[in-house]
């Protein structure tokens, strides 16, 4: 496990760890946005990586980093979301085990994805203290490796290379937009932009109603995550002494955008792209049609960093009760 | 124009004519759904092809294979679909005018669609006489080439080069399913088996609410489409004698669908493949779906062959009103 800031050859290292067992992801363009809102873009559909989300890169640098002792005994996270999912198709992938806590109060749909890909579920109270005492529990009986999901520089190291794919494959962007969560997705774009195109400049994309992240750039503290209100519900964690660290060197700036907007681009990218993205992606297609200004004529990346979406309730769909 | 069905060296010509303004689209695969049906699934994505629809193929094949003097006049259909807009798209790109005949009745999304493609839309009122009449007129006015969706052997030889893409990419398909309307695609699809993998079995999906085709290759007569009834938009017509000729020789068997299994297969490939296609072309896997053990452990080939949704109205969501 890395234990510094990832370096240029630790990211490539990433890469060559873990590069034929993600999938190499494709870089879509439209002509159709592209003319409505007079940029060139391009997006990098990581809806279509394993288990949906760009999660599975990091996830899968992590349990390909531990030494052999480590990886027998398996890896445990607490999360509900896509990286708990991720961590545990890429421990089923080494065979070895993957224990997840999760709140007793998390969706069906996420219990049954992560069952889905063999982890070993645990269930706790809804609260910090109840997750972290049951994930102690779990580490001290296993000797399982806990994986945070952003909080961990060889996550880090495994969400950059998602931008190293882009960069690759698209020379002189202007721009790239990555969503802000914990940020460990945009934190890994920064690294990769600065090794790799010094040029690129990185925007984070984050939802007015849970700006904490613009909050702690602006006024130089990390602010916690407190009641955020929006759609992006892969948005709604704080960022750690790591990936503040990371932002406040290398991040051009945050964005806010708000739900509508990210609404309204969700919708497009499903009805010009054909494909589905989580509101927590859509939200950097927001970022630029809500500043079409800043973004003519350039050329911008935007990571649709995943798909998982309830289908069965689209937020411009008004259902029925 | 072609006079006779197309053979080999046609369908070869018409990719060579068409093949720099179509997109080559992908062709997918999934994990999941290839476990959970227990067979070899490519998807042919045409949801991604220009105007969202394979119908780009033949409306491009139509209009390129038109001398300079009648390219000058124009196409016209009448349409208020896929093939509309597909054509307006094919004669926009050669700058020459397309006349698209619409039923006054028809959504407002789809005389959009047409209209953003340039197109000069007169409407009709909302019969097979008013439509033919506007049509006829406009022919004796302009001198412009009416372009029938599929009654048509250059069209048919447009559209069978999606299959002849698939058959380049994967070897020994045991079976290609694409579905049944007026029988353009599914005609394109038999010819270019027969030409380019002679062991590939064509089946039709048709929905058993528009089970004219079904039952017309049963008796050996073409019937017409009388209230048709089923969720799948795009195919409500029925056989012409050129179609139903070409599928009297080479098709294999039609599979009738009920829509329950269409919807639910156009909601999985949506979940698991993040893409979106009608369910015209989601009529596809429901075959599959509906008949497990005839596909166990062969290598499949599906066409989606288009995806636009109202994504207002997505059939398993039911919305207030």
């Amino acid at each position: 496990m890395l234990l510094h800031e990832p370096s240029k050859q630790d990211i490539t290292e990433a890469y060559d760890r873990i590069k034929s067992q993600i999938h190499r992801t494709p870089l879509l363009t439209s002509e159709t946005l592209n003319k409505m809102l007079g940029c060139e873009l391009y997006f990098k559909c990581e809806n279509l990586q394993k288990v949906g989300a760009f999660k599975f890169r990091g996830a899968s640098n992590a349990v390909l980093s531990l030494n052999k002792d480590d990886l027998e005994k398996g890896v445990i996270t607490h999360s509900s979301g896509n990286h708990a999912a991720a961590l545990s198709l890429a421990a089923r992938m080494k065979n070895v085990p993957a224990y997840i806590v999760m709140p007793i109060t998390a969706p069906e749909i996420k219990k049954k994805a992560v069952a889905g890909y063999g982890a070993q579920i645990t269930f706790s109270e809804p609260t910090v203290k109840s997750r972290e005492e049951t994930a102690a529990k779990i580490v001290a009986e296993t000797g399982a490796t806990f994986i945070h999901p952003y909080d961990n520089y060889t996550i880090i190291a495994g969400q950059a290379t998602c931008a190293k794919e882009i960069l690759e494959e698209v020379n002189e962007l202007d721009y790239l937009i990555s969503p802000v969560g914990g940020a460990g997705l945009v934190s890994g774009t920064c690294l990769s932009a600065n090794y790799f195109s010094q040029n690129t400049k990185v925007i984070g994309a984050e939802p007015k109603g849970a700006d904490d992240a613009f909050r702690s750039l602006r006024d130089k503290t990390i602010y916690p995550s407190i009641n955020p209100e929006t759609i992006c519900d892969g948005l709604l964690t704080q960022l750690c002494e790591k990936t503040y660290s990371i932002l406040t060197k290398y991040l051009n700036e945050i964005i806010t955008v708000n739900d509508e907007s990210t609404i309204c681009a969700m919708k497009i990218i499903l009805e010009r792209m054909k494909i589905i993205v989580e509101p927590s992606s859509a939200i950097t297609l927001g970022v630029v049609m809500d500043n079409p200004d800043k973004f003519r004529n350039k050329k911008v990346g935007l990571i649709l960093s995943g798909g998982n979406v309830d289908l069965d309730k689209l937020p411009w769909i008004k259902t029925k009760n």
